[in-house]
């Protein structure tokens, strides 16, 4: 279609990783919880579908969910707004702070929808290496930028920017910074207690990961509220369904239940990189649900297809052939993935 | 915040209409429709809730809800893609169609939501007076754009443009025509059958109001493959909660559980159309679930403000003050405004 904007036509859409419909699959590749949210997430849609229509319009602005997320991250109302997913959130942010020409900087690898969004606003992605350490690089300290993300911990690497770097970056930036806290209740902190010093400051969340509800799409965008005014201004009407408000409302309530999964997760993700490394893989220092691996500088496609083939579905990247990214998932599932791991590896060697 | 763009900071948001959280109001300002949806959705969801897990993501193309939507609406799934209500398929269209400087032409007044998505491309809203018989404006069927829009049936008019003049505009427009159905189910013609002939139009639908489920947020976009592809690019990966696909794809089965409340719904619209005129009000010719009315150039803020007093919510557009737009609720719901109208009316002459 010649209508369609040049910026869309040579734009690549962002590849979300496979959901197969098959049954009986391991799956370790979206980096979904593999325990169940809390019951009563699902009691209570089940008594809101029996009480209640859905022909009525949700909620706009999510309240009832915000005022869960006031008890327990302590933000007022209108320093936070709920999303279809954190990634309506994301794309708001790169509507709101970044135009045609304007620069998105980032360091690099990372969520490769940041590069997607900035190009689909005309505008320049500059993705900036991280050091071996995976500290955060200096020259993106001190871009100069018109929007500047952060994915802490990162994805695909698992790789944690302390908080101290983080203050570091937002008192350099004369930009808005959003940090995409997608997995930071497997890592040490948040940058939410930045917040209220740094007006600049962004934080992204969702209930994907940590609280088991990535097929509600449920995610937080917290900053001052004159930010957020602005973001709301792009908002669809009525973003969150009744059902995914109902659902978050609850699962914020049984942020315990959360919690001991996340714990869970940890323990398995220590032992997980032991008996990986034992194998000779190196694990990039994980602090989210997931672990990136390499081995050497070996293609790992043949150790992604033959896993699949036997029903366990990790993520290999095509433009990062060297890796392979491993969600964590139960330790039964996990002793099964390394199981099989050792019988590829000895059978190919 | 000076880091925000110019376009969004200059930019009022689309405002909804009021979603009251206290019980007990007749609610005719969001053309919700007043009956509940087939009870075989809250069944299956139910059921789904009782023995899935919310931990995994939703599928990212919404393949079931397609394959259902190709039975019922004969177009295979390359022809539509789902969408977190039709808003964000309306969003999705303006930024693959409409960048900076583009011009954005609808007929006028209509869904303001329209100048919203156009500033927020920095593309320029094209807004045409409908003529007093509400057929298309003659210079929008030749208007040159890069993207056109026709409500139709048209909100908050609730006219109805005849398919031979969507032809006609098809025919006539050199550029991408979006025509906004989420009324059609209530008016006579659909466009769907014009899409083999004109690779320049797409359909937005949505269940919100003919199948009674605003509450879950689907929506529809019929268009070539070829063009499709380009918009779901922009597409979030996850858009459509796995509970909002499992609601879709049995509405659709139930389609005419959906349809007898269509009927019903058309048959309370020309009684109450008929007693309002009786009361002195000019009711626009009607195809949709609500209708718009004036008295004469009467300011008709007092008799919205009435209504709410007594618990009966109606639309007034403080841009518009001379008209209310009114929902098509039950028989019952109906009888209760009829009433209160006379009163209120009866008691300022």
């Amino acid at each position: 279609m010649s209508f369609v904007r040049e910026a869309v036509r040579k734009m690549e859409g962002y590849i979300p990783g496979e959901q197969p419909q098959e049954e009986g699959y391991i799956k370790l590749n979206t980096n979904e919880n593999p325990y169940p949210p809390s019951p009563r997430v699902v009691e209570r849609l089940i008594e809101f579908l029996s009480h209640s229509s859905l022909a009525l319009y949700p909620q706009p602005l999510s309240d009832r969910v915000r005022e869960k997320i006031e008890k327990i991250y302590g933000f007022p109302r209108e320093w936070v707004m709920v999303g279809n997913g954190s990634d309506e959130l994301l794309n708001l942010v790169f509507r709101v702070f970044a135009g045609k020409g304007d620069v998105v900087a980032y360091p690099f690898p990372t969520y490769t929808l940041y590069r997607t969004l900035a190009l689909l606003q005309e505008a320049t992605p500059w993705e900036i290496l991280f050091p071996d350490d995976f500290s955060l690089p200096g020259e993106f300290v001190t871009a100069r930028a018109n929007l500047k993300i952060l994915c802490n911990p990162n994805s695909p690497t698992g790789t944690y920017v302390p908080l101290g770097e983080v203050e570091n970056l937002l008192r350099r930036s004369s930009c808005p910074v959003l940090v995409d806290e997608a997995y930071v209740d497997f890592a040490p902190e948040s940058a939410l207690p930045l917040l209220s010093r740094f007006p600049n400051l962004l934080v992204a969340r969702t209930l994907s990961k940590s609280f088991s509800l990535a097929g509600l799409r449920i995610g937080f965008l917290f900053a001052h509220p004159e930010v957020l005014r602005e973001i709301l201004k792009a908002k669809d009407s009525y973003n969150v369904s009744t059902l995914s408000q109902i659902g978050a409302e609850m699962a914020l309530e049984e942020i315990e239940y959360a919690m001991k999964n996340v714990a869970k997760i940890k323990s398995t993700r220590s032992w997980v990189i032991r008996e990986m490394e034992k194998m000779g893989f190196y694990v990039y220092p994980s602090q989210a649900n997931f672990v990136l691996v390499r081995r050497g500088g070996q293609d790992l496609r043949f150790l992604y297809e033959e896993l699949k083939r036997r029903k366990i579905l990790v993520r290999y990247f095509p433009e990062w052939p060297e890796y392979l990214r491993i969600t964590i998932g139960t330790d039964a599932q996990m002793e099964i993935l390394l199981h099989s791991m050792r019988e590829i590896i000895e059978g190919v060697a």
